[in-house]
């Protein structure tokens, strides 16, 4: 088959419109079935014992009581798992505390009971003696040589001397001669800034059913952002093969980085092998926020040195991440994405990995690089606002381009940076004027984007639908786009298609639905599927008319005799293909298993205006623009609501979220009531701004796009306050007494 | 790649052991989730309101109190469906009758409600006016000229005058000349044969659950032989696109061709569009019988002629077959199969299908055969026996095998029919002595077996198992005769592989599990898929080892250097391709789409001895052994299995079972204690003999086993009761009563 020419530059017919969103209807009138939603006869109720302790040797639990309840059907504790190949051994130990309670809210014991209220008794009934250790919460104060320490002998060689062994391991980035670019300086800003720790906050807490069999064979149901590394991550705790366990992601409802592991999973399987029977799991909001993944605090200091014209000579932070009570934070793609935007000659960062008593930290959006964008484009507005100099024209002399040679090793290809930089500068709202007690701030970000194991598989039903099944739950719109993409590669209408979300059973291995890969790496595959789809279809219509298959092309959903026979038979639709599959050796499919390369990095602009009441310290935000690189935008809508959710999350993360550990290292905001987010109220209508610089590594030249919109707002409104206040703020979130406190004290100072 | 020489005749590694079913643990612990299992939120309860009157005129259904009713979402009747396409008419008019209700039980209307209780009160509130028509339910009256007439203008051409027009249409097979065979005869039996309808008797009620959106995008869990099936009619019938109904198998307790059509489906989905809530509709038993398929019962003249050397000279069958209240009885399949055991020079079967006031027929594992058999292999033992003859010897004389021209068309290839004639003659029942009152039947049969659409994926995760998914509801052991096939080909244990069953979303297009496809062709293209992926691991090795992918071989469950190269690098295994799949490329997977054609015909001859107490007439099954062609068996105990299970359901349709009508036409035993089918008490152990006559239409020589088995019973019991009693039975079900009337008729005779 002769292709058409769609890896070239293209008109697209579907891509890039705004169809209705396939889970939408499903969504607001609930028959989308989520997590909690799924149930199985002779099911029981599963429910987790937590520490009340921050740091807390368990001498002994003690179940029998428990266990002798009537209604009780099985108690697990950490000893039940056994030991564990070391990949996993953080994961099962997070789920379930070994030796030490390491945060409050860590899980100790588990049951599986006939009823909610069984399991409730069931709880009160395990005795677990404690020691009470003394705890740290606060990154710098664990990184003192005298901090409580969570764990010992684990901390890596890189790690120098002079710090407790709660410092875990140290990166370092960058290339030049930091002091000779200060040297070259006019001014050098030197800061430390901080950001507090805030959840995901997504909207369906954590819920799985479990059920194994005497067989060792496991079906598993749970929301999830990767139901792959679920499978995976499950079966290596509990000494399964891959095979024997099939993972069904329900429906779900937000992820955001916090659902790329695993918390009930392991604990559900377990009770359900032990039990006989199959366990559901469903985490109240007090446990998501006690005891699944928040995202880091930080501690960063930035040195950077500005000539007066705007050239930035040198720039270095220092990275410090708590990650919770195990290792991994992302202080690793923090310091690789704080000076991404830059092009420069000397840049240096150093990250520290930190574990502090609170609960381990998950992935949050763009994991790591929000608070690295918020120290460093603090700083560079500072510098550029110091010299009287535009901070937009500012960033645009240093910006990275083409050829760039990134901070943290690569050279860029084509990227966007620049593109919405000049669109903010050009943008109505740069210009507009403020008013009293009002701050305008810009920042930059960056993102990444990864791509990764990828499997798609697409069939053409026998009255000429096509189905793609992917292996990624959707929850930035991948059904939307995947679908897209199938319609405009086989030229047929996006009504004509249904994408699903296939099990672990019915598909190959697929990464998480992370790094905002998803777009791109799986619209990769589907594509491909879809060309395969697309030969087998030509196939089919050269048997028929009795020709080389090679001598059929694919335009616009039919095959048609092309070069000399060209127009001596009328096109077959994929309709008419699909009609005779049957007939002319079986179902047509196309299948594409990849691991996808090329996924391409993201940048992203901001642009907010602030008011601060002085009298109170309230910050309002008044109005907001994303602009950002998106590659081609598929469904634009969802772009749009990505920039949207992002802007809208960094809000929160930047004024509101954060969370309050008391003296006794208990945490004192579980809930949603105390744990502020952003409510509609609080915002106005974010304001988008596509940019579309296409992706050489897709196809259709498509980027991710989710996670680059919570890059800059951190900063963005940071400098917005600070303009409007009149001081510049270093610490999130910039609560009303936070910064009214600065005012007073800039005021008395 | 060079595969290994797994075309040729190998031996078997997996194949042929007897591993433990995967579905057995689930089964007998109640973790497998079947048709009633399956819930969704806010899911309403379906009730469907059904014809107290074999035959009406439906003047009036008034729904308005029902659904003034509190709790009431939805209520349809067939108008609701509106018009539908040609092709699935009957399909919908048989879910929901139209102008007239055609049966006792036909569903006239059906409510949604918020429980059980609501419904049936609204149920009871729907008020149908019924004009009653006379009805007719034996076969032979409904073609009676001045019969009842349940559809008008439908009768096909073939029909010749004198009939009625519930003679719906005309087939005939055959070659020679029956007037001249019948004139070289020595002997010619004649004589009309009638079985009664019988009920597949899974022993799992119908049952869905349907959730249909605003936007038409639907999801439909259910208990079904097929669920391409179900998604194509459904679709078909509500005016959907297939791709946008989702169609999920739950786990199936028996089918036996009574679930290859849908009852509820269609009816749960409009009740769902029409409510915007999920709908759960549940058969009772009552309703199973009353409305869903039985078997045809028939009326089967036969005439045939022997010499008295045993050689068949011509054979004439006429079937009637009442297909119940819509035109499709087997009787085409009757006719075709009749004759089929026989090489014969001068043979003719002409069939009548024919509509009665009954629920219409569904399939019946091997539909239409077993009542052909017994009529042909009843007259044929009569033959033998007159003339003194061994009826083995006689079958053998006059068997069907390779090359002979079949009575229905087609020329034999390689078959398995003497093999079995032959091992019966020779196994020690055949010639173990027999008491008073006791007699020996055998008898033989046919069964054709099937392809068809089939789509098969295999995909090897990260640890390298392997998960196959295929699309066929696994009723008789796919789960475990795919998985060995798997692993066979891929030269790894069973324990490695884990097959599940797709939904229609994510796999393509499957024929329904019947005709005894499954292990045939989804066989075939699971070791195809197998072959694509030992193809990719070739290459993946070859990658690494830096040679040709030509240059290596799969052996052994190993990549391996070959020709030149041999022994050049160690071979890699399965799980070390897996490891290094993702650094090679992606994950790594095997599909296959195929219409598999090369089936292969089955053959089976059973023996069995019965006791008849005569002064009650009561049978006993004494012994009873299977003889049949299995191709090669794959999992041995579940072709056992079917062999027993296919005896075990002639046996009942022999000596119990039959629907009873009263004169009203209402059926008067809806319930398995009145409905008797064979229980554990009732019977031998049934013994088996497995023949291995290669298919040489599939890679390991599979044959369809599944529906052979019940094909023989029928005729091999009545052979022994007749011998037993002293006098020929051609009536079934041979219950107590007939058979003690038969004997004092002929002691009165």
């Amino acid at each position: 088959m002769a292709l058409d020419s769609s890896d070239k530059p293209r008109t697209f017919k579907v891509v890039g419109t705004r169809p209705l969103r396939p889970d939408g209807i499903d969504k607001v009138t609930g028959r989308a079935r989520f997590g909690a939603d799924i149930v199985a006869p002779g099911m029981l109720v599963g429910r987790v014992l937590r520490s009340p302790h921050a740091h807390a040797r368990i001498v002994k639990i003690d179940t029998s009581k428990a266990r002798a309840l009537s209604g009780v059907k099985a108690v697990v504790t950490r000893a039940d798992f056994g030991a564990v190949p070391d990949s996993v051994a953080d994961v099962i130990d997070n789920c379930m505390a070994g030796d030490k309670a390491l945060y409050d809210g860590h899980a100790v014991a588990a049951v599986a009971a006939s009823s909610a209220a069984v399991a409730r008794k069931a709880l009160r009934l395990i005795e677990v003696e404690y020691e009470v250790l003394a705890h740290v919460s606060d990154v710098d104060a664990a990184m003192k040589p005298d901090a409580p320490v969570l764990h010992r002998g684990r901390q890596e060689e890189s790690v120098p001397e002079g710090y407790s062994q709660n410092v875990m391991s140290r990166v370092e980035f960058g290339h030049g001669d930091i002091d000779k670019g200060l040297a070259e300086a006019d001014r050098v800003v030197e800061r430390t800034y901080r950001t507090g720790a805030t959840h995901q906050g997504y909207i369906e807490p954590h819920a799985c059913l479990a059920t194994m069999g005497p067989d060792g064979q496991a079906d598993l149901w749970c929301c999830t952002q990767g139901h792959y590394m679920v499978r995976n991550t499950c079966a290596a705790i509990l000494g399964m093969e891959q095979g024997q366990l099939r993972v069904t992601a329900s429906e779900i409802g937000g992820g955001f980085g916090g659902k790329t592991t695993v918390f009930l999973e392991p604990v559900a399987l377990l009770l359900s092998k032990l039990s006989g029977r199959p366990v559901k799991m469903v985490m109240s909001r007090s446990e998501v926020l006690r005891a699944t993944g928040p995202t880091s605090s930080s501690s960063i200091d930035v040195k950077i040195g500005m000539t007066k014209d705007g050239r930035i000579t040198a720039g270095f932070a220092q990275l410090r991440y708590q990650g919770g009570a195990y290792p991994g934070s992302p202080v690793d793609m923090g310091s690789m994405s704080a000076f991404a935007p830059y092009d420069l000659e000397n840049v240096k960062t150093v990250g520290f990995d930190v574990v502090t008593n609170r609960p381990k930290a998950a992935a949050y959006r763009a994991p790591g690089a929000p608070m690295a964008a918020f120290a460093v484009e603090s700083a560079v507005d500072e510098l550029a606002k110091g010299f009287g100099l535009d901070p937009l024209e500012v960033r645009l002399k240093n910006a990275a381009r083409e050829g760039t040679v990134a901070s943290y090793g690569p050279t860029f290809p084509a990227i966007g940076l620049e593109a919405t930089l000049e669109a903010a500068r050009a943008h109505p709202h740069w210009t507009a004027p403020l008013g009293e007690n009002q701050g305008r701030g810009v920042a930059c970000g960056f993102w990444f984007n990864f791509g990764g194991d990828t499997c798609v598989t697409l069939n053409v039903t026998p009255d000429g639908t096509v189905t793609v099944s992917e292996g990624n739950p959707d929850i930035g719109g991948s059904r939307a786009s995947m679908t897209m993409m199938a319609a405009e590669e086989l030229g047929i209408p996006y009504t004509q298609v249904r994408t699903i979300i296939a099990d672990t059973g019915s598909l190959g291995q697929n990464e998480v639905t992370d790094g905002s890969r998803v777009t791109f790496a799986v619209g990769l595959a589907t594509i491909e599927a879809a060309r395969n789809a697309k030969r087998e279809m030509c196939k089919r219509a050269a048997m028929v008319w009795g020709i080389d298959e090679e001598a059929v092309e694919w335009v616009d959903g039919a095959a048609r005799p092309a070069g000399p026979n060209a127009g001596k038979h009328d096109p077959m639709t994929l309709k008419e293909i699909a009609a005779i599959a049957s007939n002319t050796g079986g179902p047509i499919a196309g299948h594409y298993e990849v691991n996808a390369e090329g996924a391409g990095v993201s940048f992203g602009t901001h642009m907010v205006d602030v008011e601060v009441d002085p009298d109170t310290g309230a910050p309002k935000i008044l109005r907001y623009t994303v602009f950002q690189d998106a590659g081609k935008a598929v469904h634009p809508a969802y772009v749009e609501g990505q920039f949207q959710g992002g802007a809208v999350q960094g809000i929160g993360w930047a004024l509101n979220e954060e969370y309050i550990y008391g003296e006794d290292g208990v945490l004192q905001n579980a809930g949603f009531l105390d744990y502020r987010i952003p409510v509609a109220s609080d915002l106005p209508m974010i304001d988008t701004v596509i940019l579309e610089i296409a992706n050489p590594g897709h196809p259709y030249g498509v980027r991710g796009v989710g996670e680059t919109p919570i890059v800059p707002p951190l900063a963005a409104i940071a400098n917005a306050v600070s303009a409007a206040a009149g001081v510049r703020m270093t610490d999130l979130p910039m609560s009303p007494p936070r910064i009214l406190a600065a005012i007073q004290g800039q005021k008395g100072g």
